[in-house]
């Protein structure tokens, strides 16, 4: 159940509005990486969950997201209210000159509906919780990007506030994550088949446009790593491998 | 430049079609989590990226994956195909079988077009290997589950090779971001409010159904961890602390 | 700010579960006039409202939309719950099977993802207070037929309670409108053009599949109201009538 | 059957070009108020009736609104077909410009496609005349803002035509629903829980940041309002009353 | 300007409800190829077009679209009004049943809401009437098909009607292009580069599955064509052939 | 399979950077007739296609669409980059500047995502590549529209590439259907009804606002073609003919 107290989580103040910049904080009203987005993702993925410590960890931050998303919507609110008599300032986004009147409405920067296309969630806990430590990452850059969009001091302290918030979620959602204890790379119960699991698929070759060779790296050197090189060209070691010719133009190629 | 070798990177075979399977299958063909939304995700985030390996990287593996696109696609295909003439196994996907005369579309298996709203990216290279981990992961259980709704062996065989590949590209993707050497919940370049960020807002309180208390764990408590108990409800150390009366029903009430 | 307790505003109860009917509840999760509907548009339209005492309406109805969302959640989640594993059951809705795992998604019975393009919030508040009504009566029905197709008590008790809710939010939006004291048909500013605000125009005519005629009652008669027969064919009093020239097949036709 | 006359229902004459407004123009056509929602919600609604003279009434004026998608679309492509050749003036809407070629299209003034998710079709003839009622409003205030955005004398005339029409429709919907006789607040057949639907739960307590108390009117107090305050801390009358302990924080809140 | 006939173009008549083809019927009411597609596809073609002629002949077909979306909506909701009571048939489409008390809406067989994107309008005369040629090819075999699912001759007779009205209206288009005089493959006014223009890309090579070679034809043999075989491993004719060094896995290919 | 080099199809260089002209070209990136939806539409087809040959076609030129997305792809990125930093820039598309860093990602010029809504996939060979010729002649009118929209070189001659190959695939395309010798106007298996095939419906009728009477053409006059005015007002010859009395206003009107 929830309650609601007439009151911000952080105390919402501006000089000058700035309907482009108002416009461009709907990004994390009614965006993809948005307050909105991580409210819905972490609650939904609370009420889905069985194990009761970690679907509280998900019910706190989630309800956290929805003051954020008053937070926000407020802010922006401030900077949009231009737009309802102002012709100049409706140019930043008609949409919410127009059909809003002025006020905030469920879009990003470029005006499209919020849709539940953005959340990631799949009712298997440490799978949920590494899509929760990636979205907190995403809304933090993007407060980020806001914070450098912006002189208004009032604007920056709210922006800060909220950025700095979702660090703290990136750590909760990350030490829930290890704490589970669950081995590296093992989601799920079936495991994957060994070899092809270590294999690298080299496929894209070539030299860039600088010059630059093929990437190595950990991600494809030292360790259980085996490289192979441009598959499409290769036979694989799978059960059809006898019976693969593969070719460009007719002669085989090898690599 | 791509090129495109007339052979399946692992090749699909089945028994009995089974037009209700193929249907699920769809998820991972035009689904949030399939394959073109992998295909795409890394691809686009390597046309992005500035640094020439991680970005060779991305374009392996969002290469690879529009390999795996047409394996998974061809494999739904040969489910899906009686959807043409047979009335009753129309009813698994009636889109399906009218508007694509059994063949497969860019849905998922509820019918739902693809839309580039299910990707992730920000331009931001650490926070888009983030968000390819958790992708990976997501891909590997959805995988599994269809594992887990089949008895065509050839179908589990086609499946275990892209779930293990899932795998593969998870650990590629978790390499590159550690040898990125970036510490740990460092996003970007603005730091978070020192303090602000070890508060853990615990604002989901009360007994659960099941008589459950507050969660505890290392997300919540010990290290710098700061527990704020129900925020709505107390005096935040912020700048407008000072002018808070929180009420709920008129009665101030402290924690 | 938000404030979340571990306690359901009904508590759930139900008897077998019944994944088809589960199906149908995400109508009123992720549905178009569902929980997260009413909750969002409550709630945006009160972040924009100017009238502190309506602003109050808004938020304490939009904030106990969101337990409905969690009570509606909550009852879907147990009929759905077997997908995870049942194979018969998951065709009932392969993408919470599959893609979830047999927990609920933001979707709605035929697996669409909720989208903000099912509000309705202007920031003016009485044509907000009518958008409110109408989203409460269509709320109503839809519990209604949820309750019509199940035998589960359980589940008829909790939708039974968030049925009622809705007519009483639709008694508190009427009073709330009424209370505001605006003439009846007086939207906004702009009068209409008097004359033309009372032509009733006919642009359906002729004997419909049973017989009828022209449908007549006191929406087209009676009162101020002048009915104006078929307008494609008729002079009509306006700026451009002195050259309107309307022709069926070249020949004039007068009505 | 459909017949279409090759006039206008208003003429509709311009000064200069302004494709800023034009892209404005764009809310009515193919945005969420639009004539295009309007001519579909009323003619399929309409389709499904079985009141043979309010199916009338939904046809003639969903017919009306298809002649007024023509003039507000005739008036867009006035104000927009200097995008297809002026780089300045294609700013103003670039889809429009490039994919249109100074044509218009289905679209809002942020661009999105018009979706039928804009349409409140419930089949249950009262209720729909209330969503009805609603959009009437809707669109006449998105009319006024129209309106006081341009100085043009020949827009202005037009949208005053077609605002004129929104109250017309309005009035028409309201006597239609009155006339139908059911007693207020009874929507469908299944009567709301006695007792219960007269309860109004605070759910949003507090001060407000201009100091404001909770808001009190008709909506919520007199007549059979009873004031529940801050449920999530109450002892609800319900089936499970008995068992709750609501907590904030581990010690017990009454109101 | 509009005007409605109380009278359907088709009269329909339907044996036993069949809810399940009701349900596929929704294809050609709210589909990507269906009756709003086309009549919103011509009508708004029609509103952009400068040629007097075909501007008609656009309206015309646009008008006469809006008459078959009526039959075949009357046509799906005979098959569909048992959804709001039968319990069974509800399986067949969740939506109709629930949200749609049986009433039909405009959404394709999988339930998903008509958008504007599935419409092609590009403003250029002849571009769109390719795109409308395609569209009625589309319309004829989705019709078909329907037709090749039921057995009920009423259905059969109304589909009859108006997948033959398809084929009419591609053979009016297909005039009306050609009617133009423009030469083949000239579209626009900038000419394609010559010698480019020529150049067949063989981009996939290598034998299939059933052991086939590259597919050789008309389409890329004969006349002005020039085969390039595998370009991504050939040095092309274009500004920067010099500096090209393709390679796979290091060692250059030729072709 | 696919294999990637890391080469472009084309060379990009440009100028000063220009972001509104980036925005713009995102059209051809994610948008409707861009290069994604051509390289999926045909890749698809080519899946479900059971004629080797021509599969080998669609598998072609699918190929090659999607090394042009990595062309336009990289130009779009090119003129984008200044959005990350620059804040007037960031006005251009204040979705790629704070979402997505100054990257391309899968939208339009006004911020829609891709959706696969824009795909036109049947299923049925002909049907297809009748599509795909109106997808490429789209296709080459948006280039063309574009080159209009720079002064820039660079750009230019990358848009005459890809501009000059959408005439090479419409001229493969139309080669492909016409040497499958199928008869003119002959989709599907099913005949349509003779006589009604060959009827115009005259369902616009009266004077334009120039003046113009009727269009007549090739569409309508000459051959078989015999002239239907007015349907809506004319017993027309279907097997309901006997019973239908059409009316405006009371009055029958015959044509």
């Amino acid at each position: 159940m929830y309650h609601h107290i007439k009151e911000l989580m952080y105390t919402v103040r501006i000089g000058e509005p700035d309907p482009r910049f108002g416009n461009m904080l709907l990004e994390q009203f009614g965006g993809a990486n948005g307050e909105l987005a991580a409210a819905m993702q972490y609650s939904i993925q609370g009420l889905n969950c069985d194990d009761p410590e970690r679907k509280d960890l998900l019910m706190d931050i989630g309800t956290e997201e929805l003051s954020h998303l008053e937070v926000v919507g407020t802010l922006a609110r401030m900077h949009l209210k231009p737009l309802k008599h102002d012709r100049y300032a409706a140019h930043a986004d008609p949409l919410i000159a127009i059909a809003g009147g002025g006020g905030v409405a469920l879009i990003n920067s470029m005006g499209n509906a919020w849709t539940a296309d953005y959340l990631k969630v799949t009712g298997e806990l440490d799978v949920d919780l590494r899509s929760n430590i990636a979205a907190e990452a995403r809304a933090k850059i993007v407060y980020e990007r806001l914070i450098n969009f912006t002189d208004d001091q009032g604007s920056i302290d709210t922006l800060q506030f909220l950025m700095t918030r979702e660090i703290t979620h990136m750590k909760a959602f990350q030490a829930a994550l290890e704490s589970m204890g669950k081995p590296t790379f093992s989601i799920g119960k079936i495991p994957p088949t060994p070899g092809l699991v270590d294999q690298y698929f080299n496929t894209s070759t070539g030299i860039g446009e600088r010059g630059e060779p093929d990437g190595r790296g950990p991600w494809n050197q030292g360790g259980d790593w085996e490289m192979v090189m441009a598959p499409a060209f290769t036979e694989l070691e799978s059960p059809d491998a006898g019976t693969r010719q593969n070719r460009t133009n007719g002669s085989t190629v090898k690599n």
